[in-house]
């Protein structure tokens, strides 16, 4: 960890982890999880660190979850030998030699909800033979990407025609995201998984991963049915989370630190804008993010350099912490954290966000 | 410009730029603005590049405008020596040293709207003496930052009173990304600086620089009072732009290659999601950016890695060009611009996006 000065010599606006916090949200999820009989295979889409990746191996994860093949690129070449990419990715010859050295380094799952797409991965070289498997995406309710549950089957049995090898199915229950559905959600997940797992067993393939869950929905997941969970903000945290009463402040693992750079009557314009916290907004949220130790503010616009807080009068200069709506979009827009040390509060160190922009 | 060959062997998502494009777009404002009897001081927030900012000046613009001292040092140490920091910076500890940096290379206005503000900038060494001015920013509508018109001689007279060099007074009228309010924004501007024009005059201080608008105002900027005007995303264009009426669809310079990984029965999915789109709409924007070559089609949402798309049926494995709607937040989410040559268009280039990720 690289040192750095108290937090007046540092400039806001910064990425700042409490790293007791991390390592408590780390912990208590893998005993969670491990508790509900599942395997964990975490999303590092929201924190893009080699660091903390090594920390929820640490605590027992099978694997890691990654969005887009250059994230699986760094990964494996920091050393993560088993790597999910939870994403249809289209394997075309812009793809392909990246993923051939990816499957020098590493295990790696593929998602699939295409025969086209299943096509396009059986074009490469046998060099991937052993390394490479399946799960396919399905839809649960999200309405994204993914077969519907009852097709499952039919695309793995074109896959295993394909030569390639099936792991079993997944899906994301994006539709957990609202303050009503993070219940029906999971229910949504556990049946459509179930129906998908039994369409591949019609097939005569037996699933060996069936994988689930979001951060809002993993409270209610069961065992019964799926075999792993790859929940990713809940290292952090973030206002989304804070809102549909995931988490509670007290275990909110990171903040924007930003200043107090404008006063005018009824407002405080902080310098934490669009462009560290994201522009994420859903349709229960409160507002832009939420200060972590002034509940009751709200910030009611976001430009790409302000944010617009109405609530507390604090004089100019005042430093605060800014709780993004969606950590894992604020984590992409800038290069290093800050890291309040476990041992030292007021020592900092920082660690890189390694796989900060890679989104293809 | 680095080589690279052709799009079929470019991963997406990717930003390209338009060569011909790009520059017929900043010959045009340029024209436009000296027509008008006002300086150009583009800011490159929108395109943190020193390749474009260099265009910028060679078509005429006296200097650049940024957002943040870490832009304004990239931009300084690149060469160019005469900066806005459009922004009421706090100059505190963390901050003091960067910006005597930056005085040492390049001449600098700095944007104040608060005594406290000025107080902290007076604490600046004497070395800055003669490279460092003030433009007090004025609250023209948007209500965000800057005084209110009538005090800004109040202010000026305590800047100059702490040995501070004031040039004049700004606003940025944010009111016009609106469908309706164009126009009387451009209005609201002109009758602002006026009043706080003359609050300076009443106070002795005859303002040289007085200093407005932003793209979509633009066309409405009258010299009678302005000196100078600052817009940004003329240079590229984006969706906002287009569905306000600044831009037409054959004047964008910028899109993100995009590729179709996901169908379902009434949608496609495209890789280029809030990572690399950025997540902000309008109340005025039709979803979460435009397809170029499909106007009728919709993007009805967006997470970090799908844009969900309803209208064009295309296959998997298609690309197409997708328009982001704020294109100042979508640079900012990846390193590289690919350019497609002036000369010849199936020739691809390279440059860096410099000032990506400093926003502090």
């Amino acid at each position: 960890m690289q040192e750095h000065a108290g937090t007046s010599l540092v400039a806001t606006p910064a990425l700042v982890i409490d790293e007791s916090i991390l390592d408590a949200n780390i912990a208590r999820t893998a005993e969670f999880v491990a508790s509900a009989g599942l395997a964990l295979r975490p999303h590092v889409k929201t924190h893009k660190s080699i660091e903390i990746a090594r920390r929820q191996l640490a605590a027992g994860a099978v694997g890691i979850t990654v969005a887009t093949l250059s994230e699986a690129e760094l990964f494996a070449e920091a050393g993560f030998d088993d790597i999910f990419i939870a994403y249809p990715l289209w394997i075309d010859e812009s793809k392909t030699a990246i993923l051939e050295h990816v499957l020098r380094l590493s295990s790696v799952i593929l998602g699939v909800d295409s025969v086209d797409g299943v096509r396009q991965i059986a074009r490469l070289g046998r060099a991937r033979s052993g390394r490479l498997s399946l799960l396919v995406e399905v839809d649960s309710g999200h309405h994204r990407s993914g077969v519907q549950p009852q097709d499952a089957g039919t695309l793995a049995a074109a896959a295993q025609d394909a030569g390639l090898e099936v792991a079993g199915v997944f899906t994301f229950p994006g539709h957990s995201y609202s303050l009503e559905t993070r219940e029906s959600a999971a229910r949504d997940e556990q049946r459509s998984l179930s129906i998908a797992a039994a369409s591949l067993a019609d097939r005569g393939i037996q699933p060996r991963i069936v994988s689930g869950g979001s951060t809002p929905s993993l409270e209610f997941v069961r065992s019964s049915i799926l075999t792993e969970v790859r929940p990713g903000v809940y290292v952090f945290g973030d206002a989304q989370q804070w809102e549909l009463g995931t988490t509670s402040p007290e275990s909110i693992a990171l903040t924007v630190l930003a200043t107090v750079v404008s006063r005018s009557p009824g407002r405080i314009i902080l310098d934490s804008g669009s462009k560290v916290l994201g522009a994420d907004r859903g349709a229960y949220s409160s507002g832009f993010g939420r200060l972590l130790d002034y509940p009751d503010a709200r910030i009611t616009a976001l430009s790409e350099h302000h944010a617009t807080v109405v609530g507390p009068d604090l004089p100019l200069g005042s430093r605060v912490r800014v709780v993004p709506n969606h950590v894992c979009a604020a984590i992409n827009l800038i290069d290093e954290y800050l890291v309040a040390s476990a041992d030292d509060r007021d020592r900092f160190g920082s660690w890189p966000i390694d796989a900060r922009g890679r989104n293809r």
